[in-house]
């Protein structure tokens, strides 16, 4: 298997995965994805030789950067010593990326649960929620997505969930804070985060606390804009679930592991959730990896109490050896740092600043490199530059966006009227720079379509 | 991170497990799991050097052996190509992967979903039915395990779903054929298959056909018994499903790729279902993958339409990497037949003969590398060893058998009164003689349990 570049190589691959791969989320007939013959650090490239800088991240999980070069030494050593082990026994990989995961997260963390991507880490949080409180219910949020198994698409709030309805039973959903477009007819973020925390509890009120396990909700809530909760929000969840003895499960799927800055995106506003879930960035999906986080008090449950779930894979040892690599290779580069200045230094104020040149940026959020642009028609009426899950001829403003970003070599990650900027942690300041450079030029696109004053 | 066996590196690593890992299906101060320190071939050792003969392959996914130098590798090879892309583009390895499984599955079928276990794929294969028959209900067996997701979990009839329940509404639970023990009354394998079939006649004709999407068996039961169906017993359900228009799902997630001799074990009976679902032997683990093989027709259901599920990690390159490179090393090394000469030849004969000398053997039964022995304190009345789903002091006698195995260098995979005889389907015939001949001397500790006639 070398690498080849070409027309011929780039036909087979092509044919090969027309004829033979079911793609998630599409109408097969709709899609032609694009052959990716390599991809290094910030880049990855096609078989024509065209390479694109990555502003998603492939699905915002690439957070180290393609095939980090120590990273990969560490795969290849584990492949070499142990690929798999199953969970029964004991493993050197297993429990140091546990401790150093433990080690990392909120103090009142005690042990972890591996699994192998995002769902089914909200798959288990909830399970371990129920039990730990031996009630059903579980509030989740309108913008947010937990992942596809039948438990983490029923928590799912956004339109991915529809086609699988009815799902699981026993979940209320919530609004969560989001002042651009407030549930709460709110103008100021202390008003949005107290009354953001009110609604919650008058539903804990109307849905009784007793029958309540947990509030799930993504920290930064990621694919569904971005969201950086209000100063005030993250403590008045938490007390809440205290005064109710409510589980309180941060999903930091995708808002963890340096793409907000820090370990675990709740580290920035001092707030300790009973469990977190992981995937993504805790090794850059170099191997399929998830987990929950659980706190002492959830741990101790299942102490004499046998925890019934459980799947083949979890605690990997490939796995697991690429999360301690992973998490030595943050702390040797100074990665977290590094995430935290390209937010306040580089993204942060360029997005600021393509803002006031350009009408269709409604509003720039975020924090570390997880950041949003909301792009509107009308900045007085807020109208999105496409309606809430557009398809079709409807989403054609925002596809004409996205491919001038690609044109000029950038890849984007856009979503209903937003696209996000979220580059690996990695980026140089330079890359971030020549990103919103492009960005800057696509914006005229999205300007086109803008009918305000 | 190199290699070290030893009293000091055993400590360390049962600390950090201990303190920092939560084991599935079991209460955290009841385990001690074994620290293993590496692997090769049919065999694994412990910090003290001792080795096991492994007669689980762990949890029945090691069918190529550990740490096959070629499979090790295409993974190394993979690392340094390309770790991850995500689902939206075309890959080389991962097209490839979904061609050769294709073309290794029943003539029917068409393209791959790819996930990362077994629970995802019978997660994703539920949703192919629903959808592409409109229809919501899904017959599932009470001897069967498909995983540990909300969805897959519901499916799973065996004692593991409880804690679970209630689960996603829709299920509707059948026996399957099970000669020994019979939910029909029948005597011989002619009268179980066809009385099986009826029962499950019945169940539509009261559930009402047109409200059934599905019915999902594993083709030779796993976990829960190895049970091989009689012959007809697939070819009457196959013939139940076009009746009525029913999907048929083939769950091969532990009897595929090998372990029944085949690349999928419904291939022996020569019935085609709608959808198979794979994981383990696909790879054997080295990375986590798993998937859906799909019929035409239901391929054919999500070209115009999307299909609504995905997941980070589908058709992830590094574990299709492996997937290519296990088919191959299994073709390149004739697997399959050795598979299938160590049923015939090997396994089958010498289980037999162990239940000549062995009382306590109440059936011996089985293909290629996947076996059961039942035992029994009484072979007139049957009783199981244990009861079903025993614990603690109920389960002493089976414990007993397990140690004593153990103690002699053989790792047995045992459920509930049975021990499975699962190797790798590349161990040698002397390998299986050598664990055969373990079993014998410690078939006597079950035999000290017998109390029949
Ligand atoms: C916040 C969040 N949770 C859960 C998931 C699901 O993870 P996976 O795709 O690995 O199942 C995602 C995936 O995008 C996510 O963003
Ligand atoms: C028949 C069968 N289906 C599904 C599963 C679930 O697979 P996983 O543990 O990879 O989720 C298993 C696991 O043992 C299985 O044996």
């Amino acid at each position: 298997m070398t690498e080849v570049i070409g027309a011929a190589a780039e036909a087979e691959i092509r044919a090969d995965d027309r004829a033979y791969v079911l793609h998630s989320w599409s109408a097969q007939a709709a899609i032609d994805p694009l052959p990716i013959a390599g991809a290094e650090g910030s880049y990855f490239w096609d078989y024509t030789g065209k390479r694109y800088l990555d502003f998603s991240s492939q699905l915002v999980n690439m957070n180290i950067g393609y095939q980090h070069p120590r990273l990969v030494e560490a795969i290849k050593e584990q492949a070499e010593r142990l690929c798999m082990i199953s969970p029964a026994f004991a493993n050197d990989v297993r429990g140091k990326a546990a401790r150093l995961i433990v080690e990392r997260a909120t103090p009142n963390m005690d042990k972890v649960f591996f699994t192998n991507g995002g769902a089914e880490a909200n798959e288990n949080a909830v399970r371990m929620a129920r039990l730990h409180t031996g009630r059903h219910k579980v509030l989740a949020a309108y913008r947010s997505y937990h992942g596809a198994t039948a438990g983490a698409i029923a928590l799912t709030g956004d339109p991915r969930r529809w086609a699988s309805e009815p799902g699981t039973p026993g979940i209320v959903r919530y609004w969560g804070p989001y002042l651009y477009r407030s549930a709460f007819h709110a103008t100021t973020e202390a008003e949005e985060s107290e009354r953001a925390v009110q609604h919650l509890r008058d539903l804990i009120e109307v849905e009784g606390a007793q029958t309540i396990a947990a509030i799930v909700l993504e920290t930064v809530v990621g694919t569904n804009g971005i969201l950086v909760p209000p100063a005030g929000y993250l403590a008045g969840v938490r007390e809440l679930c205290d005064q109710h003895g409510i589980v309180m499960i941060a999903d930091e799927v995708m808002s963890g592991f340096g793409r907000c800055g820090e370990w675990f995106a709740i580290q920035h506003w001092g707030v300790e959730p009973d469990l977190i879930t992981f995937a993504k960035g805790v090794n850059s999906g170099y191997v399929p990896l998830g987990g929950v986080v659980m706190s002492q008090a959830i741990a101790a449950t299942f102490n004499e109490r046998a925890y019934p779930g459980g799947l083949t894979y979890s605690g990997h040892p490939l796995a697991c050896a690429s999360a301690v690599a992973s998490i030595e290779i943050f702390e040797d580069e100074g990665i977290l740092e590094h995430a935290r200045m390209l937010g306040t230094d580089v993204i942060g104020p360029g997005l600021r600043e393509l803002a006031e040149r350009h009408p269709s940026v409604g509003e720039v959020r975020g924090l570390g490199v997880f950041w949003a642009l909301e792009l509107v028609t009308d900045r007085q009426s807020r109208t999105p530059l496409v309606p809430f899950n557009a398809a079709g001829d409807a989403a054609a403003p925002m596809n004409a966006f996205a491919a001038a970003c690609k044109d000029r070599g950038l890849w984007p990650f856009t979503h209903f009227n937003r696209t996000h900027v979220v580059p690996p942690c990695t980026t140089t300041a330079d890359e971030a720079r020549a990103g919103l450079a492009i960005l800057d030029e696509a914006l005229t696109v999205a300007d086109g379509y803008y009918v305000g004053a």
